[in-house]
């Protein structure tokens, strides 16, 4: 079973930027941390970031191709504006599950609306770089068709 | 630590009508499911659900002075149009974890709007009866001051 | 057969406060007349009026355990603000018609939109209290299979 | 006491088109059954359909002068869109019933708004063919000065 | 010089209906008032009623063939509704004064906008049956290329 | 009989700036001919340009008390914007008849919206300089409780 | 006189949360005032605090009965959601001062909206605890049909 | 195969009026040409021109009884305005092609807005009296089961 | 302690103007009557009223250098349309009370936004001239440090 | 004369992806085929996709300086979202075809709005692949100058 | 060459009013800076002040006969409602850059909008007092024809 | 001191394309220029122009690492429509001064919103290629901690 991790647009700054403020934590360690959970529970993790949104059309575009299962992604400032990645999620008929890290709904109203997570399975936000961990169990556990509660 | 599960409107039918489409799953069943996992992580999960608006406002405004440290919420229909929820939030302080089982935003256009979800802590969605476990996991780890990623 | 004759808030108080201009027919009286009205079509009518959001969503989600074949519904103010009532009518599944006294298009801009009409089979409103009549009777009609036109 | 049954655009084509959708009951014998229900209880039906707004907003004007005592109207597409209705109902002070056989609620947003409807005494919809009979049999109660609650 | 009276829907009931309101000035009235008016100022006037959006559009467009050198047009309902007409008079190229004998500003909000107002000369409206007049004179004056200020 | 013709913002420059756009005509000249035809009619013209609104609210407020029967008022940008000057119309309780030189129906979006109108007698727009003189003569007209149709 | 002091949700945390923030003034302390500052205007005072719209709509219905002379509400959340509040004082036509301690119109956009303000004789807002006790002296002055200005 | 060639408000008017701007192609050549096109494509062609909605809405509901395949339909300014148009063409259940000389994209906002097509096959614009003919061909290869590319 | 009464447009005519329906208090009473009440309370009441925007927003802006302690404001018509108003107030750091006599609320739509209000202490509305009164010994008992509930 | 074949995100999947939804047809045939038709008109077809709004972008903008005549242009999901291609198309100064393969206007309501439509020639829509192929040709006979109707 | 400086609301009070916050530059500081900044470059500064909407626009009513060859104007306030200055601009016809010390895009909503911008050459802001140097420099160097990039 | 100029899409193609209109400025001519002025000030000038929304997103996150300290931006179309691009600014925590040749605010409705103002220190517009100087140098005015006013 292989998972996509998806980063978008300024996450690669993650931890490297205002620490006292965001945390240490880099997108860097994030993916080791997701490796690792992944193979834990008998995944392979493959990880991508890019600032741009057609590089993020591509990778969704070539997901199924490359035998990828779900994808965890986090699509930044794209998830307010792009109907592009929401129309790649929905060609590549891939389940995804959108994070946050940030509760998105308590901010600027343009926030509050996305693009993608109509056309995702859920949507997980508000626990910081946990998020990501939350998500990708969630994901995995039901690619495997099992349940925990 | 105690943790307060709380349901809106019409949770009380989950599992009992439709189970061809919804699944058996009963709300009884999930508060089973999630009081051994709390007990398991070293908390006690105590349960309320209602179809009335001031019974849960009564609920929220009472958490704080019952020793509650936290709440995985389901406000069902109420996310969408209760100002007064919001406000018991807002005034109990304590963190809130917004739980929808269906993903809201693949859904009608006022279903995208949450009044609570500004309030609290994070938001997960899309993943049915296990979007309250991967709730209730992640608000203890955040409670503990704990991190898995 | 059994119908729920369901009235929601103020309603309580049809007939007593300004005849002059209400009329003298209490909720009782309208009771009573579709009782007659629904016993001469071999069915029996059970009432309920509350002025809580929380009652209408609980007895309209135990009509059908309690055998209610359809239910003929006055959600008063609730019409305009009420995602809990909707998801009520729509989780039982059971057919619902809508009965406002007035025409609610006539009025305040707000009163034009309903939120449950949309999940009812249809809405009866302008007619008094005659317009709760008619539409027993169309709901009857229409469970027994039978047309008149 | 003179009803005229008023019917809008693409109404001719009931029946006709698509049967085993609409059913097989054309205008005709709408009309025909509603004359007989109108004989029944001492009046007379005239009907007439067009799809043109304009023959709609001719027979409202002319219909005091004739001698009609009310109309039960399905104004079709015209409803949501014609302010020229709405002002000859307005004109014409006669009591109109506004008739749709399907729940208009429950389409596109679009159809949720009526012109027509806050200048007439109220609205049946939903109950296909049969709600003609219904807001006729309405109609000529209330012409009578009768109540049946 | 041949000036076209042009009016839209319900405007032939004009002074026979609630005389008591709206005066007893039938359109007919008004349309011999204009039309020795007219003969006095060099002018001929050719009337038009009807309550069909298209036939006012035909009228409008035959208008140039017709030696029409100018219309006094109140459009009634259309004016909020049509953009036909609005079509018409921007191809008609010819001078069009809207008129209408009641403040259209001080009543409902849909009707505060005009879509034929933006492709006509200008726009009077409030002083009932005299408007037509103040239009006529208006017109005719601007025609022989003259002013009166 | 004292008429008021009440000039607002910018109307000062008519004539003296880009003549051959908007012609030669003067406030002055305006204000000179209307004078005249007042006189001929037997009333006495005043006038008033400010580019203050607060003039204007003063101006109107005092209308009453000076003995003026009715006000000719071209409010220039303050239509769009002036509650004030509604709100002094509507207390003045004078005929008053707004005037707007140019078609406001055919410029930007915010100028087809009206403060003033819907308290005003009516509306006349789109002559030109003649406009002024077509709402004056309506206004005495009115007044004097003729009618000219 | 009776007079009704009725607040609504989360009021009743008044006083013993955040006391820093909001003061230590409790609900249970502001009854008390009003009662004395009530009697001795000789007046009795009632009051009732609940979290549940469909409780204070009861409340509202039978204060007529309950020989109620006008009600001092502060509808809490519901101000700005509840039509069915608006409608129960609309029919008790009994004279209502709306109360909020903090400024409304100085927080979100949502809150500057009140339902049950247009049907109340008038709103204070912004004084504290402080602004229930001018309401109340605003009230019963009006009752007894005096001025202080 | 007959193929309807349908034509809305003012298309009457192409290529007599203004030549120098629209060209001198007029109706009749467009059905001529368009006559000839579909002849050698093995079709018949039939035309029919309106101001008139209500012919149009009309003629739609007999094509299918008439034997028609499909439509060409330039519904000039009802594009924007009817819903009963709209209902007809979903009500024959033929493919339409929706047709505009002009490219509506490129003038006011409110001819962004098509309410036919949504229920067209598709939509060609911007190619003049060309449009016709591309809308045509690419028709009757639809109809005929054949593809181009 | 000196306090600012200020008044906005048109309420130079209270008590002047139609007295059946405003009452005979004049702007002159209300200050006289507010001049006695401070003097009582210990403090000096100043008091200025102009129709101008301008005025209002230079004597607010010079307020703290007149050693104002607080200001009673009713901005009248400034209060649906002045950002500069808003904008005086903010700078001048004073606490100000925002006074209607009427209830703005129950008005129309644009009356039910204040742009002063956000920056104001709070607002009274609704009891005519008395809530001046109410206002100022709000404002007074404020200033004091004094709370009466 | 040569023409640029432009296509934005996601269409690289066509035909490859859900062959029994949308055809086998993939962007590479469509290719061929339009090439293949430009030759026998005797224009050269050079084609570019990419799912980067920027490389759009820069294509656009090299295009006038590489021979290119027109464009036949399917944005894809930048329809909706890109000022940034708008601006390219209006800067280069070439004649665009937008195109799309589905009819964008009975899709979701975001979807009927395009930023590139009002700087292009003109749109076709809804014949799936063949909708490239009439773009081509209706471009190609109007770079020539000719007409087919 | 001679140059308007004007001022709009509440700008009398710069580096009067809370100088730690806005610094101690005041409007007179300013003015002096801008003086010998002209007549280094050879121009003459006029400088106007004014709270009064009415007196900006007889300024800039009367800056073309007085030799005014171009205006730097920080509007206030006035920016976001005021159309009589926007048309006083347009009228004037004379280079008007538009100045605003705070980034008025980060503030309320309503601030982002400027009626008097889009008549204006440009806009300069953020840069506190500076911003108008900066502007004064741009202005005098466009009026000399001359360009510094 | 070093200084990022930054261009968004389509500015690669000032004064190539249309230079009887743009002029004959190059984009390589103003970053000479810039690059000159930045000298004479004492800081470096870096440039980099992009049609990238991706590439403008990189530059910005790397610019702190880069030792920038400041940028003169122009996001061309960008500026409407990149949240990416404003949560790159405010990530970077750099003075932004937000550029644009044109008066954005002349022209199309959703040209006057810009994303990134509101995280920028101002915006500067409308006077041609000289913009960018005015901004360079009131940025590093700003950056040296100098005013010049």
């Amino acid at each position: 079973m292989k998972i996509l991790l998806l980063n978008g647009p300024n996450l690669q700054l993650l931890g490297t930027r205002e620490p006292q403020i965001y945390g240490k934590t880099t997108l860097k360690d994030i993916v080791s941390t997701l490796s690792r959970e992944a193979l834990t529970a008998g995944a392979e993790l493959v990880d991508f970031q890019s600032n741009h949104e057609g590089d993020l059309v591509d990778r969704i575009g070539s997901a199924p191709a490359e035998g990828v299962s779900g994808i965890v992604f986090n699509p930044g400032a794209y998830t307010h504006t792009s109907v592009a990645i929401r129309d790649a999620i929905a060609a590549a008929a891939l389940p995804v599950v959108e994070v946050h890290m940030s509760n998105i709904f308590g901010r600027e109203e343009f926030r509050a609306r996305s693009f993608s997570a109509p056309v995702s399975v859920g949507l997980f936000c508000g626990f910081g770089a946990d998020t990501y961990c939350w998500a990708l169990r969630a994901l995995i556990t039901k690619l495997k068709g099992e349940t925990i509660c």
